[in-house]
């Protein structure tokens, strides 16, 4: 695996490899690196010629008062991982790179970002589609694999590739979970044992309105106000929001149908993690 | 010369174009063209193996309430012009193709798409450079050729190809003129008689800024002052503005330096006319 800092550097090699005929696969991340995002690198290597994994804590991405500052950071570790999931180059640019100063643009997919996530995190996607359009023109990727762990930002991301005639193909990794169900993240490390144990609220609420929808309940605000009232008897854990929605254009849906996702972020403690799960009947 | 419609037509043909190794030079023009456009053309000509012209009156640059319903259309004219100045390939998208129902992103430059034209019209650059992204990433021009007539566009196009690692370079053409210095634009056609003579307090205000600095006047307030109380005399002239600004981040300027550029908007009846020029020791 070889490591590049450098846009010019990345460039360079982008166009000696589109020369070569490669199809490139890319892997945004924010590092600190789990089984979710080497299951992403593994999708990667099997549609691609060459895997580029990025690894950049986007600070537009994070508000004022969030974990930028604390985000778990361990380059070492995470090129170690890399190397053993046969990735091929590691992109790290540092923030003088991909902002320097008198930075002035922004891209913004207007109504998707406002919502959920957007809602509690302002501003947060407008982070995340102008570093993703950013990366995109350095890597030039055939294909980039997001996870649907961060199912909003998988929709988004389609979203900004198809207005913007991107000739990207946008591809999504299932959620990768501990043994126990909990939805890997790299926010986990933050939490106390306790926490972790009550964080499996998130993953027990999906399974709880899978049974209920097996069971033939449609209804959304019943199915929502019976996960509202399991949460609730958690202690450690804090509702942001529970919404079924359909899972191509976000809209809430008052009756579970063909294209129905629960999206769920809840805090617990401290840290606000979130899980999905599609609601088929 | 070909006409292609299709957005899927066109990047297929630049795929090939691509693949033969042409080095591509775009001209985005919102069509009725004029000599200024034409030597945008011949620019582009000079510079690439292939010469590809967009006409599209891009609905979302244009304010409620603006000119866009009576923006002057002559696809048959422009076609002739294009053919005569040695065009390879018009790219002529309708709504549907640039904006599908459902169209939701959005590209903005920050704080120089608020100023000086953007302060009169609020959201006008966010449209062009959303539309000129998606341009872009149809095109995939090697060079694409901006009018310097429009100066702040220019100015934020570049900057947006800079922070978004865009590969392509722009290049500026110079202001093209009728006889008397009036500044080529579809909207003259606009003018009547009578506004038409007085359109030319614009031109003149240039060449009057050219000679105070010539004859040492260095103080951009006084420069300023005089150019306001010329133009005070037309009768259907109303300044929009008049700025000395600094010719690469259009900061304002209290004094002549190297790279000042002075930048005018009038409006003339109802038609807001813009013209600049710089203003060198």
């Amino acid at each position: 695996m070889i490591t590049i800092e450098k846009i010019r550097d990345m460039k360079r090699k982008i166009d000696e490899l589109k020369n070569a005929g490669k199809k490139i696969g890319f892997v945004p991340t924010m590092g600190y690196l789990h089984k979710g995002h080497l299951s992403l690198v593994e999708i990667s290597k099997s549609i691609s010629d060459i895997t580029i994994v990025s690894i950049y804590v986007n600070p537009k991405q994070f508000l004022p008062g969030e974990d930028f500052e604390r985000y778990p950071r361990d380059i070492k570790r995470d090129k170690d991982l890399l190397v053993e999931a046969g990735c091929d180059i590691l992109f790290l640019p540092d923030d003088n790179e991909m902002y320097p100063e008198g930075y002035l643009t922004y891209v913004s997919v207007q109504k998707l970002s406002k919502i959920l996530c957007g809602h509690s995190r302002p501003g947060h996607f407008d982070g995340v589609t102008t570093v993703v359009l950013k990366l995109f023109n350095i890597v030039k990727p055939d294909y980039a694999i997001f996870g649907e762990k961060d199912y909003q930002q998988l929709i988004i991301i389609k979203k900004m590739v198809q207005d913007l005639n991107l000739d990207v193909k946008i591809i999504p990794g299932k959620i990768i979970r501990e043994e126990d169900g909990l939805a890997m993240s790299s926010r986990n490390v933050y939490l106390s044992k306790e926490e972790r144990e009550q964080a499996l609220c998130l993953y027990k609420s999906l399974n709880l309105a899978k049974d209920l929808v097996k069971n033939g309940l449609k209804d959304t605000e019943k199915i929502i106000s019976e996960i509202n009232n399991f949460i609730k008897k958690f202690d450690k854990a804090e509702i942001d929001y529970v919404k079924i929605v359909d899972s191509e254009n976000l809209e809430e849906l008052k009756e579970i149908k063909d294209r129905a996702r629960l999206l769920l972020a809840v805090r617990i403690g401290k840290t606000r993690l979130i899980d999905n799960c599609e609601l088929s009947l």
